[in-house]
């Protein structure tokens, strides 16, 4: 770096300009390596990545992986066959997350039509702020949240996709506290009581980051208790929004969670709702990972209740495979509350006197200026494989689910740690040498260790990749993961022969 | 949507389950899709796209585009052929922002090197939060944030990639927070003494929904006056801090521009950097637009005293036309000051028991979960073209500007509002039947409808693209941007003869 510039000619006179027609690349050149390009992503990452007879990953130690890609930027640029050999080496060593072994995070596979509207959304560079500059996709957006919306069981509504599901959460926060104190936008927090979030015990992390990000603090979420299942129990909710009232504090919002991050856990929103309606709580579902249950008609029973929610997020990119990233806000409320909490009013993009109905300029819904399309892929998607489609695959991963688990009980060494009520499966992997030693002194210490264990063989050999993690009094156990269209059977079986080869032997 | 489900089959037996090894897609089918999508994409959006002999946008009523799109998402899958020509129709009705006459936004053009790096990052799909499913960019991102800081004058320090510039400058507020009153995590703002933030009159808007959302209330922004040019005054700015301490609050950050959104003035930095160093207030610089001229030995001066800052916000997708979105927050801070402030912990996520440096695992510097790698594209690009090619971009427009400008003057309907320091163009047109009236006692209405009426002609035209907006006393006039590569003298001519030619009867 230090020679960023040592080929740069300095004290140019700017009399002499250079030709300012020069477009300073070449267009047919520049097409063709994109071209080129896009076949080794077709190749590397869509076909080889999604080869079972190929490796999930390639692993390297961070410092060879750093020397191989040879990361420093210089004063020069590089030749077209050296770029397209660097995207050949990126494709190489990232993770291939659509490979039908990769059982890792809460999103994984691919779609098609998601991501020809992914590579539309790139190309066409726009962001989502005015019908000026992104009239398709002002009104894509407002279709699809009108579609999840109906889903949630809203005839009426609005809503925003946002950058991840933390900050839709975060939205919703921010979007109580202004319902019920709108001078918190222009006099802040010290103009308003305390407030107080409820939130359960295994609710996903965004909530505490939220609550400081917001100037909230963490110490003002208060923990509700959850019960064997890891549901949010309602009577606790209550016993401790009273507890709060008591104190001083004002209940803002409940963060009820459809899907928990490791358990898959669904709270009871109908009766969560009841405490909510009672109280005047807001009520806001983090739904990111549960939500997609919506569109099948055997599992959408588990958010019974959703439609009384005040607001919904929802990340299709997980369970529907629509491509990170995609999430979105839904809101119940008709009052424009969105617009009027977050908005600036910037008189230099938001002109009011537009020969257009400036309603259409949404942008001013969200705290972000520029933001990206990220409906588009799922309105593609959507229209690729229709309501049914879409539940097909909620199903499928279901039934997928179910088999792995029939499959597990079948064999000594797994022991399921709950019954999974979604596409979780949690389970510890006992060893030969640990099995009928639970009563050894060291056997939590020794179990503790398995899962980070096994978890490094596998990523050292690339077979598959599966998340652990400990929860309370659990020790490290793994989170598998079943998302993909392209899982089969033969994936979940070689899922269990493959934790015992590499874990026999501990 | 009311038959979002009429073919679902309800009431299915789960013992009967559906075939599991189903993919429920058609790989072959599905890529080539794929090769279609990306055909289009080439035609539609890179070769008529950025043709000055196509049309920059094909305009449509709402209603009528509503229609045209056919939006409703429905029970049923629909056929290819009928898929591809949605992708056309996007294509086809959305803005082409890569048209060498789209001045309209702080982004334009395209790189096809960084294009293809977006492409890539769409089919690997994976986040920026740990080593283990992002190794790649994890390591890309920390070498662009390494050399984005060398060239803000820093050897060492930490940053991050953000959804936007607006999230990169309310990072900075909560960092300079948490740095005051780290208890503030926690606690809540009602922990603390009421914190003042202080920016120009002319700063970016989300200055104003960083401080609402934070919880820190837009009253408590205390605007600083400007110069002639729209460069904050330093002088004012001290007195402002001294007023604040004496009523008992906090300064908390000074927010800075380089570049500011209408103007494109750029503060004093080195005056402000005495007053901050002075009065202990954190000095953040909001460069979203101007902190590319970083890159050019001739401009850089621009930014003098950028590197005794606290933290740079940047966003190469403007001025070097990465892509959307690309925007960096840069610290100087050593101490994990961003990881600090912004961590949860979550055990699910940043298990502390990998078998690798877990400093890797970066996502917990963000209040993100889920995060795009927006680090790969700008990495494929410098490499491509170098830091000096990246520095030709930043002369070339403004050498261009410079040309317009002459051009400008020697045309008599054409009134400059100011000097440009950058690459904005402030301009009145005032037709003819105006000119030498400035007197009159509507003149002022009747300029105020002028660049209205030719924005609506221009558009529904379809010739090029222009912004427009009020500022302080100053009625509606045009802001051109002048920053894509395609931009030739040509176009600077015809934006000038356009502009005569929808105007001249007003």
């Amino acid at each position: 770096m230090a020679n960023m510039f040592s080929l740069s000619s300095d004290g140019q006179d700017p009399a002499e300009l250079p030709d300012l027609n020069d477009p300073l690349m070449d267009h047919s050149e520049g097409q063709l390596f994109l071209n080129e390009a896009f076949k080794i992503i077709i190749e590397e990452v869509l076909c080889k990545g999604t080869d079972v007879k190929q490796k999930v990953c390639e692993w390297k130690e961070p410092e060879h992986l750093a020397l191989l890609l040879d990361l420093e930027l210089r004063a020069a640029g590089e030749p077209q066959q050296r770029l397209l050999q660097r995207v050949q080496d990126v494709a190489k060593y990232s993770i291939k997350t659509s490979h039908p072994r990769f059982f890792n995070q809460l999103f994984a596979g691919v779609d098609y039509h998601a991501l020809a509207g992914r590579f539309l959304s790139e190309a066409l560079n726009t962001n989502l702020y005015t019908y000026e500059v992104a009239p398709v996709f002002v009104l894509i957006e407002t279709e699809v949240l009108r579609s999840l919306r109906q889903l949630v069981g809203w005839t009426e509504g609005d809503g925003i996709f946002c950058p991840g599901g933390s900050t839709c959460n975060m939205f919703a926060m921010n979007l109580a506290r202004y319902r019920l104190f709108p001078e918190v936008k222009s006099q802040g927090l010290w103009a308003v009581p305390r407030l107080t979030i409820f939130t359960s015990a295994e609710s996903h992390y965004s909530v505490k980051k939220g609550a400081a990000y917001l100037g909230i603090g963490t110490d003002n979420i208060v923990v509700v208790k959850v019960d064997e299942g890891g549901r949010l129990i309602p009577e606790d909710l209550e016993e401790k929004i009273e507890l709060t009232k008591a104190q001083g504090a004002v209940p803002l919002l409940v963060s009820c969670t459809s899907g928990t991050t490791v358990r898959g856990a669904f709270d009871p929103l109908d009766r969560i709702a009841d405490v909510c309606e009672k109280h005047t709580v807001w009520m806001h579902v983090d739904a990111a990972w549960g939500g997609s249950v919506l569109f099948s008609q055997q599992h959408r029973h588990l958010m019974k209740g959703v439609a009384r929610a005040n607001s919904v997020a929802w990340n299709p990119h997980k369970l529907l495979m629509a491509g990170l990233q995609c999430s979105a806000l839904l809101l119940q409320d008709t009052t424009n509350l969105l617009k009027k909490c977050h908005s600036a009013n910037a008189t230099y993009l938001f002109q009011q006197d537009k020969f257009y109905d400036v309603n259409l300029d949404v942008g001013d819904k969200t705290v972000q200026c520029g933001r990206k399309d990220d409906c588009l892929k799922l309105w593609l998607m959507w229209k690729a494989v229709g309501s049914i489609g879409l539940a097909e695959r909620v199903d499928k991963a279901f039934n997928l689910v179910r088999y792995l688990v029939e499959q597990m009980r079948k064999r000594e060494g797994f022991h399921l740690l709950w019954e999974p009520e979604f596409l979780n499966v949690c389970f510890w992997f006992i060893p030969p040498s640990m099995r009928g030693k639970e009563g050894n002194a060291d056997y939590q210490d020794r179990l503790a260790n398995v899962a980070p264990v096994i978890k490094e063989r596998m990523i050292k050999q690339g077979t598959m990749m599966v998340g652990y993690q400990p929860l309370g009094d659990k020790v490290n156990f793994f989170r598998m993961i079943v998302l993909s269209t392209l899982v089969s059977k033969e994936d979940m079986d070689f899922f269990l022969d493959e934790i015992e080869r590499l874990g026999n032997d501990l």
